[in-house]
Order: C-alpha cells, then sequence, then structure tokens
C-alpha cells in the first residue's frame, strides 16, 4: 500500500458534520419558507466566474482575497466573492427577467484569507441574500426591514433592533455641520462608531479627521437625539432644511417608516439611529442592519441597504436596487450562545432493533410503515447485542428504540422504549406507529 | 465610466434562473426528506481540498479533471471532483464519529472538462448521495435499494426499474466460463453493454477481446436467463456452484432480495440483471441503478453500490461502506420530458396591486396578513396604472391580484381576480385570506 495521506480540511474551511447540518438546513428552511412568502424566486450561479466579471468591485483588498484558479492561466477565472457581482452579471446577461426582479440566493462566496491572521474569518462561508432589482420605490425598502423582523423572530430571537437610517440624511448631517462632501466619508466613518466608543470616542475620532470645533460641535447634536423613529425624524428635519439631500432623505424616510408600521413590524424592534452608515462608497439610500441587544459582541446579523449603481459595469443604464444580507455563521452562533439550538445527531426518531434473522423481516416491514407515516425510522443493521444497539441509539440521540422478538412479531405487537426516560411499553403496532407519529408532530413543532 | 465587460457564465457553467430553481428545491426538498426518514443524516463538505486529498482516487484522467487553484503554488488546493473521496476523508478525520455512519451530500462538484468537446458535460454540477460507511450487511444495501424506488416514486415517476446485481456473482460466471480473474474486466465491461447492443453485439464484443467460443457460448447462456429477481437467481445459482465467490454472491442477493421485499418494494420496480456491473474497479458486493423504460436515451437515474476499500488512502484500517448517488440533472431532464415539471417564475400566490398611496396602508396589512397565515405574498412596488399590474402578475405566472380601491378599504373588503379565468369578485377581506389559504393548499398537495 502507498503511504497514507493525512486526512485533513483545507486550512481556512470547516466541514460540517451532521449536529451542525441539522441546525444549518433547518435555518435555511426556515428562511427559504420566508422568502418565497414575499414573493422572493431562488436563484444560482456558478462559483467560478470570469475574472474580469469579478475584479474591480470590490477594491485592491478584495481583488487580492479573489481565488484564482490555475485553469489555462491565472488571468482566466476565479471564485466567487460574493453574491451581488453575480447577481449584477444575472440581471445584466438575462434582460428578459421581469423586473422588479426578487430574489434570494443562499451560496457559499470564497475568500484568499490568512486564516491565521484573522480570526473568525473562514475562506468559505455561507452567504443568504434578499434583493429587489429594478424598483426605486421606498416601499421595496421597507418590504426588506419586514422581511428581516419575520426572519429574525421566526427563528428564535425575542429581543433584537433594525437600525435603520438614510445616506441622504447622512449627506445633510454634514452638510449642516458646514461641510463639503468630501467629508461625508471620514465623518461617516467616525459616527459609526458612535455604538462602539460613544459620544467622546467619535468626537476625538473627529478631532483626528481634522474636523473644526463648531462642526464637531453640530454633529455631536444631532448624535444626541434620541426616541421613537418618527421622533428622531422630526428633531433632525429642521437642522437638514436647506441641505441639498437631507430634506429628501427626511421624506423617503418618512415614508418608509409608515409602509414599515403598515407591514405590522413591532415598534420595539425597530430604531432610527442617524450614525449608521454601512457601506460607504456602495450605498445611496435607506440602509438597514440588525443586532443583539444582549449579545453585542457578534455584530450585526443582517446588513443591507438601497444601492443605485448596481449593473455599472456591465450595462450603460445603471439598475437600482436594495435588498439584505443575512450572516447565517451569526445566526447560528447567536443562537448556539442563547442556547436555542437543540443538539442531535441524527434525524431518526426510532431506531429499529435487529432481535434475530426470524424476526427481521417483521421488524422490516414496522420500519417501512412508519417512514411512509412521515416518522423518521431507522433500521440496526447487524445481529449485535440488543445491549450494543441501545448504545448505538444512546450516541445518535436517537429517542425510541422499538424491539419485535418472537413473541411481538407472532401476536403484531411491538416493545417501544423511550430512551430518555427509559420506560418501556408493549404495544400493538398499530398503537406504537400512533406514539411515534405524536412524538413526530411534537418535535417538528418544537423545532 | 470604463469600458463595459460582457455579462456571461463561465463555460461550462450554468446560472440557474427563478423558474428552474424552484422545481430544484422542490426536488432536493423532496429527497433530503426521505433521506431523513431513513435515519441518514446531512454532511457538508468544502469546496476546497488539498490536492493529496483529492489526487490518483479518480485515475489518470480523473486528476487532469480536476480545477487546480492558484493559491501560492498549483500543487496546493483543487476544487472537489465527486462527494466520495470527501466522504472518505470526513470519516477517517472524525473517528469519533459513530458507525454505522449513515450521511446524505447534496454539493456541487467541478470537473475541468473540455465543454465543447462534450455534450451536455457540466464543469460544474450538483451530485447527491447518500452512503452508509462502517456496515457490511446487505441489509444496508437492501435500504438503499428501498430508499431508491421511494425517492423516484415521491419523486413524480411511476414506471422505472431498479436494476441489482452482485460483483461476486459476476466473478462467478467469468469462473464458471473458464476464465481467470484477469478477465473479468474485459467480460463485464462487455456484458454491461448488453442492453444497448443486444446478445449479439456482446458477442462481437468479447470476440474482440480475445474471449474463447465455449466461454462465449457459456455467458451467452447467462445472458438469456430471464423473469423475477428470484427466478433469475434460482437459474444462475447452478451455474455458480463450484466458483470460489460465486455461492457467496448468490447468499447474500438472496438474503438481499428477501430485505428488499420486506421494505415493501413493488415487484414491478426491481429487476436483477446479471449483466450489470457498474464501476469496475470499485464495486465489490451489490451493485444497482435505476433506468426509466420510456426514456432509454437518459441513461441511469441513479447508481451504486457496495464498496469496501473507501478509506484506503487515508486509514490502514479500511472501511466498507455501500450508496447511491442521484443525478440531479437527469432526473430533471426526465420530469421535464414528461412534462412533470409545472412552469412557475415566482412563487407568489397573490399580488397586491397598488393603487394609490391613500389605500396603500391597507394594500400592507392585507399582504401582512395573507404572508401570516402562508400565502405567498407580494405588494406592487409602484404607483403604475393597473393594467401594467396585472400584466406584472401575467409575467411573473402569479395566479391571483387583490386590489383595494378606496370603497373596497372604506368597507374591509377586497376585489380578488383570478388571473387565469379573468373572473372576479369582491370579498371580505377575511374571505378573500380564506379562498387564497385555500388554493394554497391545493397547489402545496399538487406540487
Amino acid at each position: 500500500m502507498n503511504e497514507k495521506i493525512v486526512p485533513r480540511t483545507f486550512k481556512g474551511t470547516r466541514d460540517f458534520l451532521p449536529p451542525e447540518m441539522m441546525q444549518r438546513e433547518r435555518i435555511a428552511g426556515i428562511l427559504r419558507g420566508i422568502f418565497r412568502r414575499y414573493g422572493f424566486a431562488p436563484l444560482e450561479t456558478p462559483a467560478i466566474e470570469y475574472l474580469d466579471v469579478l475584479m474591480g468591485k470590490y477594491g485592491e483588498e478584495g481583488d487580492r482575497l479573489i481565488f484564482r484558479l490555475a485553469y489555462r492561466d491565472a488571468a482566466t477565472a476565479g471564485l466567487r466573492y460574493d453574491l451581488t457581482v453575480p447577481l449584477a452579471r444575472v440581471v445584466s446577461q438575462y434582460p428578459q427577467l421581469t423586473r422588479p426582479f426578487k430574489r434570494y440566493q443562499i451560496q457559499p462566496v470564497w475568500r484568499a484569507e490568512a486564516p491565521q491572521l484573522r480570526q473568525g474569518r473562514f475562506r468559505e462561508f455561507y452567504q443568504c441574500d434578499v434583493d429587489v432589482v429594478g424598483s426605486t420605490s421606498v416601499l421595496a425598502d421597507a418590504e426588506i426591514v419586514a422581511l428581516t423582523e419575520e426572519a429574525l423572530s421566526t427563528l428564535g430571537f425575542e429581543r433584537f433592533r433594525i437600525r435603520v437610517n438614510h445616506r441622504k440624511i447622512l449627506a445633510g448631517i454634514v452638510e449642516a455641520a458646514g461641510l463639503g462632501p468630501v467629508w461625508e466619508t471620514p465623518i461617516c466613518r467616525a459616527m459609526d462608531k458612535f455604538d462602539k466608543v460613544g459620544a467622546e470616542g467619535v468626537s476625538e475620532e473627529l478631532v483626528r479627521a481634522g474636523v473644526a470645533d463648531e462642526a464637531r460641535a453640530r454633529l455631536a447634536d444631532v448624535l444626541e437625539i434620541r426616541g421613537a423613529p418618527v421622533e428622531v425624524l422630526s428633531a433632525v428635519e429642521p437642522i437638514l432644511a436647506g441641505t441639498a439631500q437631507g430634506p429628501i432623505g427626511v421624506v423617503e424616510m418618512r415614508r418608509m417608516l409608515g409602509y414599515i408600521e403598515a407591514f405590522g413590524v413591532r415598534p420595539e424592534h425597530l430604531t432610527l439611529d442617524l450614525n449608521l452608515s454601512r457601506g460607504l462608497d456602495y450605498y445611496t439610500g435607506p440602509v438597514f442592519e440588525s443586532v443583539l441587544p444582549d449579545l453585542p459582541h457578534i455584530g450585526s446579523l443582517t446588513g443591507g441597504g438601497r444601492y443605485d449603481g448596481l449593473t455599472g459595469v456591465f450595462a450603460e443604464v445603471p439598475v437600482p436596487g436594495t435588498g439584505t444580507s443575512i450572516g447565517l455563521d451569526r445566526v447560528m452562533t447567536a443562537l448556539e450562545q442563547m442556547n436555542a439550538l437543540s443538539v442531535s445527531c441524527s434525524p431518526t426518531l426510532c431506531l429499529v432493533a435487529h432481535f434475530d434473522e426470524a424476526t427481521l423481516a417483521a421488524a422490516l416491514r414496522f420500519t417501512a410503515r412508519l417512514r411512509k407515516t412521515g416518522v423518521a425510522a431507522e433500521v440496526y443493521y447487524d445481529a449485535d447485542r440488543l445491549k450494543k444497539q441501545f448504545s448505538y441509539a444512546d450516541k445518535r440521540t436517537i429517542p425510541f428504540v422499538a424491539v419485535i422478538g418472537p413473541d411481538e412479531a407472532a401476536a403484531g405487537r411491538v416493545t417501544l422504549k423511550r430512551m430518555e426516560s427509559g420506560e418501556q411499553e408493549l404495544l400493538d403496532e398499530a398503537v406504537a406507529v400512533e406514539r411515534l407519529e405524536e412524538a413526530a408532530r411534537r418535535l417538528t413543532s418544537e423545532r
């Protein structure tokens, strides 16, 4: 035999073994169901894209992080870096797609990070994006916020905040502070840190950026505005009067808040945070993200906003869009830290034991009957001692074991053991099926 | 602005736009449900693997078809070529996994084919594998056959055949024809073509391979054996008497057929085909595949068998396994050719029209109410003419449009139009919700 190869995963990537995958599939299933109820349709694009399609969209660092294929020459193709560029490509490539084009996409992306240098950054991870392409209506933005609330609630989060703001309000704030558009980027970057470093931290940052005292004082006033979204909006409105973009932002935000309310979003889940800016060069209208007040270290679970230049590199006429990205890894981590993930190694509800060759046919028929009624069941393959079979059920966290010995087989009965309590009952086969169906229903509604 | 980049997909890969993706998700959902009911748990592995993990398992051609990354140097890593090598790696890497390890895995794989040369071959395609690792019991093989039947039936296939055979029966047939083990490969390869080229074609092939007349006559006799699986087995049994492996194959096959029957597999779905061999160097026990008699050009929808050397390259002690691969692309093509795929561009059941700004809040509340009851609904974003909104519903194949104008809003009512028939009714909001819930239930049960 040849020398053995050490089995190992490529650095910075992960295997998802059954206990984690079962949770991941549950979460993806919940999200797909919500996306569809909101009228979003699924899209998938290939992992490999031509390099000219990928390059030049993520800045210099992004370009460096693209995994290139050694296919023909390294200049030909690479692995997708996100789901936004593929969306832009698809929208430009298939003009026959009806607009607004509402799509969701849940696929992995790849980044050639040096994994040892950046903790918690992976070279392969899933992105989960929902976007509306081809409408300028803030109704679309409001819908993304409503969808975000429904997604987080359904996933099991109770205390969370969806933070919203508007890039035009931010532009107005900068102008109202007496500063030109060139200041937007450094000021937004500083204000965005408010939640982490507080008002003083922001002020220090602004000093470092070279913002004059008077402008800083005006910005500080804005950051002190607190209250319900409509109150914050009313408080900032007079400050923005006379600026080029501020009043447009206020009008759009007011309409958006109205739509969000009509969609039934609960007020405690929504804040208008004037310091929120998100992707600086990218977003042009409303921006939003969601955070967990109890787990601030996890960062935002979702984030997005309106962008207008999506297809700019592919088409003459740029197409507007809005959408959000849901951080599946962060959602998983948060649910884990809330102990809201059930730990289960197997989907099986009932292990049907292997008593002997003579009763095996009865055991197989019972297994098939359970499966037909929707109960996840498996039969033990080998004629091992029952003790070993129970231990297998235990290790695989299978809640029930059914035993059909000669007496049971002759009488059409089953001994059903509940693994957690250890109690066991001799039941008619039909009754055992009912019990297990009932347990399956309970499990489904709990999950 | 820079020069525009031509939006295009990497050669040999595909975008799955919503109409196709909705079908793909439906099919994947059905399969996942069945896998779980059979006690298989999900597994996912990274797209990128170290080259030494990938190489040397697929033969020389396979090695050439591995997409290599231009990461550091091309000798480091590549994209996975199938789901079997990652399974072998996982089983060797995590000895703590309870065995038998039953997993399913639905993920894309990549092959650097020259796509223009080979029609219908893609450089990226999904594989869908179900395997039992760590048991030598033919009960596991029988279960894979039962699962295959349930999967194909549930996907909508009625007329299909699951063909089974056993590599040890094949070895016995070769020995009984008076030929040594070195002949197994050319003879199996020739016999495997029986369905395409008939008895004469096989005979010609055997002449070309240099098989003597007497041996050919004996092989021809075997190929003429027809009948129900147990009959075929009884007919071949005396021929194999005295061969080294044949009798073991017969005993195992007889037990396997008993288990398959006990699992409730319908006899018309099963044949024992003595010419079937599948992967020559790979399988060691039972082999199986499924075909559609009415669509023979599609080839096998599923294929698999028992292999014993799975983890050989990673571990000293090889681990036995059995499993099958379901060809998602072929399943899609077959359902398409049977007109069994519903064509739908959108998951939305009801478009809620945008009448004017005054009634919009009522429309949004109605939309939210539909979604809460599980009805997929979307609201039209812009204040366009109703005609344009109906045309949007039409293009997106949305079956219902709800209009809430000022009269409807004041009375808590909705005008509901059925797009197919054109009929429309003025209904109380609650009644409209009920109608749509009913339609959603009908649609779910149809799909």
